[in-house]
């Protein structure tokens, strides 16, 4: 099966580090299709950079040419999957939720660790939207911001893992998840110091993903994700033209 | 003062439907500026039409060239104000959260009668998001879609107040939220026929914006919706590019 | 207009602090009008006060010679809103409740900062009882006695600060609302300080009861606030003549 | 030991009852005293006579000239238990917490039944504040008024059973609680003919305050329930001569 | 009347002590039978030994040859509480309900100090299931394990101090629970110290299970405990196979 | 890998349809290994049958004499996941947790369709201590006894369709959850039918448990579900004795 692994921002690096990331947690026949969107910012990082990727991924995964049997949106604590949904029969699942689910199967509470203090009522928010919330002892932040992950994973690792610490020690949690795409990779290193199972949501969300696609189900159609009904739509798709103002 | 309504539509007619709505509301010297998006559908009625009315109403709002003092975002369950809150230094207020927290001063428990039945989650889900959901007590559809409000606005009052009254009769309502900015106008017919006070959300939106200005309050930007860091943002605004494509 | 502003303690140097901070947010054509209760203590800092100064206000509200358009609780945290919702067609607006409405428009999360902690659990649960609670971040106290506020301003305000402080550190309140009615008027020097918007509510309820009466708005009558059905009262109302119906 | 129970409005006929159904209910030692408010109305059925119902009872607890060990709030959804334990060093019993706390113990979900439409949210407010909603599956009204259910008692057996079957088969009640200090003595009939359990809020109260007396256990005074400051409380007490310092 | 007071676990002292304390709360004509299982952990700490004890207890109870008017569960936090209340006519009351509804009569807040910290989410989800919840301040845990509250009981009573004094200033507990049936007895010495009522869970279940049998009151037995309905039930009761298996 | 799929009751032809089940989920190299409790009752319908599958299923699989990875407990709505993730150190996934985390990826609101009304609580009340609960519009009885979905495929179908229908007609569901390991293999028939997705617990369950075992993910053992500390426990295992009893 082919699944389709959108990055949310626009940095070629990230994506490549993300598919990466999901290759490993693939199953041999599995392809997995990194992208990156034709607009947006180079990192998200708040809520207008996530609702231009929530529409730069809807773009960029409308035009891709070839079938594909699910789709991860790849960015924590984004804007965006109830519009692919809408748009697409095949599955749909985002990082943010699936790590979440995952963590759930193992400990009795988890904690998130993401990346700049501004991101996390964007990650409490649309956990509670998504109705996991109920069992995160806390969201927490590094300090590390998105790109600063790549450009510096060890600092990056450090960070995250006293945050990890402090998560176990005072917020009672007993997983840590990875709460930004961009940490793709790192959770072996962290598990081992912090002593508690480290969920990275890019991993989760392609087992999953999988697991929809076999049991043969997708997104109900019947009411919130119904297919868009057929109206006028301005300047859609963007990409076109969008591609005309890049550089 | 100037105050900007943004329709999140591209209906041109319903933006002066809604821009009246709010004239008639408004202190007298306060001036309503009606905003009609420049890409996106001819209505909003689900999470793809609502995403890309996010962007093109921050699009829209970013390129106005005048100074204004508040921004009412006139589409009713829509994303999308969050971002906005993060663009502007001046207040903006969303007519969901406006009606409901209006409807709150009037009643113990109100309902919001909107649209179509699937938009309807989405509207719970802003009430959540808002936390302003614990009062409500429900949301229901009238099955008209938004632009029949406009076709068939006699048709439509009777498709309100039948689902108004069982709101009153079977959920306890005791206020009625008009869940649409499309329904601008409708509020008096309705509130004579249901026996209860009914809340416009533009109307209300447009007092709670002077109130704001006046009171000298706007977004606090320490954290969830501090300004954007400066970024690489391919293809914004998108403007230039997307209006190349329109008809 | 006329707004009736009715403290809920009787010390009448605070009954014409709290009038003076909602002229100072009342549009030019509103007439306030302060009232002080007949009976009751000289601050409201505990359950049997609040609940002496509810009946206390509605006993001086229902007294008033003239005719007005709203009335506003100024008391922070106290019961008695409902009953007078109950007395009156006008509407009614709490401050504890319009402080927190408003804080909502201006960020994520907003701190309540009061006078005693013994004050703390009033107002959680006012808050909880009007819904309006998802959102606050905390309630801290100040440990300022109410008439403290008016003997030693200048300690109230460092007292007030250094709490509003740790609710942004700590509680991440991104917006601060000040905790009693004797506040009015600190608003500029602690939001000067505090780097946050700071919502005094009597100032906030001015705009809003404001609102309301612009918009043709008042107490829905159906079902909670319906008028009291007409049965015996003995010795009501208090002041005067009535208590000689006492055994 | 002797319990002091407060009825909550004038009408000495219910006040009798209710003692007698207290007296039924108690130990053979325990000594119940019945207490008429001196001022209020003869029912409460809204927020206005609760909240002067309030204020009746303190004063009628605190002229009560002997010793006592517990006091029962005997009305239903009412106001003023805060108040009354603020003021007292025994234990303070309301029966709409007792009804719910015992009904806890007999079954997954409990409804109660209470007179008119308007106290519903009245009863719903008291059990969320007092953190006893969350197995409480309805608050169901019978459409007696409070003094019907004196003067017609058979009518009011009728509806009550009519609206516990309700309560039993649509909302998955699983046990029945009067909501109304004036269906004391009802029960037997109502458990016979709907086949669950049936709690009388008097007779839960009595059983509870006995055992908070001989458990030597009071309210906390640490925090909310602390003794009213000392203050200047003008018109306090109201029955007689204080009365006489109004303006 | 004859009341069952069933440890959970197997240590016969325990179950001594806690009939004891169960006497000493008892009404003079009550009379207690201390039951210790056949079967099971010596000491109950996770949800192995719980659940083994929930079946141990159910067991033991059953296999009592004579008439009983109610059973105390008395095990703090465990499971099995609604195995016993489908088994029996009679009343069930488990510890943990017991006390956090007596808490609730006495402060705004309460806060459960038990053994080790693993315990805890047990307490946390027991709570939550009983809807006991909304008013618990924490549930801390003093690191003494069960058997250590017998052996070292002064240790005990300093460690379980030093968390009641935390709950106290900085979860804002108004009342301390004592969570575990081992500490039974040691609330004198704890309420002196801390300033708070303390309530022992087993005092409070033993009052409670009079109070419901003096009511005529036992479980509802229309929907969740309704009696096992009749099947094959291989190896069950477990007693007479599994006592051969004891040492 | 293999997968212990272990029956919650002790029908064996019910143990062979679950494994059948997850067989037809799993990937190729996946053995999935049936087990039946060797006591218990043949079907679990309420707490008491519920409690003794819950000991039953850990006797028998702490018994299972060769190395797995994963174990699935194949009771939809029954207790013990939390002890088999103490005494064992590979994950272990829940039929009832399994579903609900799955149809949250599939549509806003699920409803769960279970068998007798009796087993609705224990479902709810898993649920909510699951943390899945916040997007369950309802959990809905069919009627069957779980046995009968066995003996009468046909009239089952009829009767889970039937409440299907009406979850998603009146409780908006947008997915259904087969709420019983004994429908596995109802679901395509039901799909067909209702028009939306339809999750079988215990196909989802494989699908998870073998996600975790791909992923290095395991149980949490730092706290809740930390290995037993060691201790006497008598009669344990007690599968000797038991089985002794058994016919």
């Amino acid at each position: 099966m082919r699944i389709l692994v959108a990055n949310v921002n626009t940095t070629q690096s990230m994506t490549d580090t993300i598919a990466a990331q999901a290759r490993q947690a693939a199953l041999p026949d599995t392809e997995i299709v990194g992208l990156t969107p034709r607009f947006g910012a180079d990192s998200c990082e708040g809520n207008f950079e996530s609702y231009l990727a929530a529409i730069a991924v809807m773009d960029r995964v409308l035009s891709y040419p070839e079938p594909f049997d699910a789709v991860i949106q790849a960015g924590y604590g984004e804007h965006g999957r109830e519009g692919l949904q809408e748009l697409l029969d095949v599955p749909v699942v985002d990082i943010t939720e699936a790590a979440a689910s995952t963590a759930m199967f193992l400990g009795h509470k988890y904690s998130v660790i993401t990346t700049l203090d501004r991101a996390v009522p964007l990650i409490e928010d649309r956990l509670k939207l998504a109705g996991l919330d109920a069992r995160c002892a806390s969201v927490r932040a590094s300090g590390m911001a998105v790109l600063e992950l790549e450009e510096e994973p060890e600092r990056a690792v450090e960070a995250i893992i006293e945050q990890a610490l402090l998560a176990v020690r005072e917020d009672k949690a007993e997983v840590i998840v990875l709460g930004c795409g961009g940490m793709a990779g790192l959770d072996e290193e962290i598990r081992k110091r912090a002593g508690v199972p480290v969920v990275d949501g890019v991993a989760a969300a392609v087992t999953i993903a999988e697991s929809l696609v076999r049991l043969g189900l997708s997104t109900s159609k019947v009411r919130t994700y119904a297919t868009p009904r057929p109206k006028t739509v301005i300047g859609w798709p963007l990409t076109g033209a969008a591609t005309a103002a890049m550089p």
